[in-house]
């Protein structure tokens, strides 16, 4: 859909507004009505808090637009696939759709680790889409970390 | 030990708070050097947030105490079994131990439905204990859905 690719753009921008500031570049947008309502991006270290994933601040803004905990219509777009945190954080959404870009090999929690959201027990599965934008979401993590590894080796020399 | 009992009973204390507002009684409390350095309990109905759970609020309050997102050093005390999003944000906050009172057969993602805080692949393991207190943890719950089911035969009539 030309929309999910839109909004994956809007969601690699917020990527790279976490990459300006150091903190490991994950973006996510959520739409309701086809309108962006929440944008947000990883502040683990800045903030500094454990929670702050980028799909976590952008649900916890879409209730607070919304004022309601329930999300149904909405669509969240993130640059990587969930982990645990963030998967479980849209079971207890009620999102409507997740739409992702590149799998997290180490730690993905909706095809790689686990399937959180197709779990038969849980009451809530939403339509996944994996692989939009897929390679620009990786290139942004590994310049990432090569450019940590860069700046790490420099320090020791 | 006697700390954990202790420390549970200040968990169902937060649990009762919740009750008290409407909320589905869950508390949760964090350790830091045996002292108390976070209480919280579930608030998703009252803020409206799906995010609200004690878990995740206790988490996010012992960040602010101790200005850093690792909680290396810390336990958390919590009523019920976490659900994925909370075992996910206790794998992402590095917290050194998870003490919960009784099981959730609908979502517990530490024992029951999934086991993520031992996953081989996932790069941090906390010690675990269940069953600190269970039935106490339990019968909250229990008298929680009594009486709103009570409330909802009583609108009918």
């Amino acid at each position: 859909m030309v929309q999910d690719e839109l909004y994956m753009k809007e969601a690699l921008h917020q990527a790279s507004l976490a990459f300006s500031v150091g903190e490991i570049p994950i973006g996510a947008v959520i739409t309701y009505n086809d309108t962006i309502i929440a944008t947000a991006y990883n502040l683990r270290e800045s903030l500094p808090c454990a929670t702050a994933h980028a799909e976590l601040l952008a649900i916890e803004k879409a209730c607070r637009t919304l004022q309601r905990w329930r999300l149904t219509g909405c669509t969240l777009y993130v640059t990587v696939e969930p982990c645990p945190m963030c998967a479980g954080a849209i079971v207890n959404s009620r999102l409507d759709r997740l739409i992702y870009g590149c799998p997290d090999p180490k730690g993905g929690a909706v095809h790689t680790l686990f399937q959180i959201l197709s779990h038969p027990q849980l009451n809530h599965h939403p339509e996944v889409i994996a692989g939009i934008q897929q390679e620009s979401c990786a290139n942004l993590l590994k310049d990432f970390f090569r450019q940590r590894r860069q700046k790490k080796k420099g320090s020791l020399t």
